[in-house]
């Protein structure tokens, strides 16, 4: 069983982007600019934009942080997009989810210049991804994909089983699984709550992909001998050993799946490292084509 | 063995459009309108066009035909493309394919006004398909979930799988059959050219969507007894029994699995004269949305 260290490679291609904006500099380009809009006080959100200006910090990138307070109208929040939409300095932005709810987030999401989307939620973007065009591929479908490049895991041909059908991971990640790339290529099946035979399915998979939110959901007993197993799931759970008081627990039970498996994702430590990197790279990526 | 008659369900679903037209214009509003662009003289795309004018004529819609000749130019195309989004009097257009090699298609798709792409090809209603969000659906996906709620087939928590992963098929009726809508909320099994053991997935379905366009590729012995059976598949073949010298065939081997369903799509007459009830569909919903 070979342990897929997500956190090690995220360094690997942290390091890539930092050299990568070296020479961008060297040769007389500005580095990439990464905006980030934080509406509140939510502390998980405060955590991830914190963690992802700091990321640009270590990369190189420059990093602008806009904030709101909680009660800031639908109409405010749509100029600042469109602002930086214009902004020839911001290469790429997001606006951190969840929104209040007084605010429509698919109407700020489509606000955004697909072509400074760097989170990936426009439904150009999404709809590119779909037809197989070049895109801004959302954080934890192309950390997935970016895992298997690296550990030179074999997809083609082989079946991929999706547990979970939201969004942002499940819908889109078996498009790419799907599609006639490498990785890719697999034959994908794409289960959820309503899925009558899961186990039967799953225990038939080459490669699971975890992603529904359920802690220790996949057991030893749904997992064939020698499959890929990728872990999605990050959910906070109360703990005594830790000081925060929680940990966080992936969907699938590690300690009964992991020794069937060839390859596993631990959790933490596997995709979720992942994320950040993507953004990076799709911020890098849009700095590149300006 | 119920056959899903989809020529009776087109006719029905036409005079639907109809009435509804009708009433349209019982109160004050113009008649729907669809524009077609037709480039060079392929015997196909004439056929497909002047089946979608007649079709137009037929539920009281107005239509324009717009034709170029085999040479025009991009640039020209895309101020065509433009007018159209700008004129208020055209609700829906679309822009026959192929087109010829020197223009880029997917330019021109993209060109189009989301607002006005009653052919769902443009990223942004492939994305929002995805999503689930409202949105013009393409002809094929839209016209087999049609011919499934028609026949009140029941889907959830049944297994899908649809062979073939292209990008008007294959692909956006996976995402539409696991959406959680009915029908919908199915498990999907994509497979394609690299699935390895196909007649094993193929034989554990409930439904089956054939998307490949191959002639006959599904025998009775990979149908499972009591399966749903959607045929996309039309392929000409040569046919000493017809005037014209060719007949449609589709992908599924209709004498062998027929006796093995609990409902099968014929062709011709199945999935086939659902796709144009589906543009014009499209049609007046953007014609209800002006």
């Amino acid at each position: 069983m070979i342990l897929i260290d997500g956190k090690k490679i995220s360094q690997e291609i942290r390091q890539e982007i930092a050299r990568e904006t070296e020479l961008m500099i060297q040769q007389g380009a500005r580095a990439p600019h990464l905006a980030a809009v934080l509406v509140g006080h939510d502390g998980g959100s405060e955590t991830y934009v914190a963690n992802k200006v700091r990321a640009c910090a270590e990369v190189g990138f420059q990093s602008t942080l806009i904030r709101f307070e909680e009660d800031v109208t639908e109409k405010l929040l749509l100029e600042t997009v469109e602002q930086l939409n214009n902004d020839p300095e911001i290469d790429g932005f997001i606006v951190q989810l969840p929104l209040p709810r007084h605010i429509n987030e698919q109407k700020i999401i489509e606000a955004i210049s697909p072509e400074k989307d760097v989170d990936g939620f426009h439904p150009v973007n999404v709809g590119k991804l779909l037809i197989g065009l070049p895109c801004f591929v959302s954080a934890t479908p192309s950390g997935i994909m970016e895992l298997l490049r690296r550990y030179h895991i074999e997809t083609s041909g082989k079946h991929c089983v999706v547990i979970g059908r939201s969004n942002i991971v499940g819908k889109p990640v078996s498009m790419l699984m799907a599609q006639k790339t490498n990785p890719g290529d697999a034959t994908v099946t794409l289960c959820h709550s309503r899925t009558r035979n899961l186990k039967e399915l799953v225990s038939q998979a080459d490669i699971i992909i975890a992603a529904l939110g359920s802690p220790g959901f996949v057991t030893g007993d749904m997992v064939k001998e020698g499959a890929v197993v990728i872990d999605v799931g990050t959910t906070r759970v109360p703990s005594s050993e830790t000081k925060s008081g929680f940990r966080l627990r992936g969907d699938v039970l590690f300690e009964e799946v992991a020794p069937k498996c060839s390859y596993i994702t631990p959790v933490p430590g596997g995709v979720g490292p992942m994320t950040i990197v993507s953004l990076l790279r799709n911020t890098q990526l849009a700095a590149k084509r300006r």
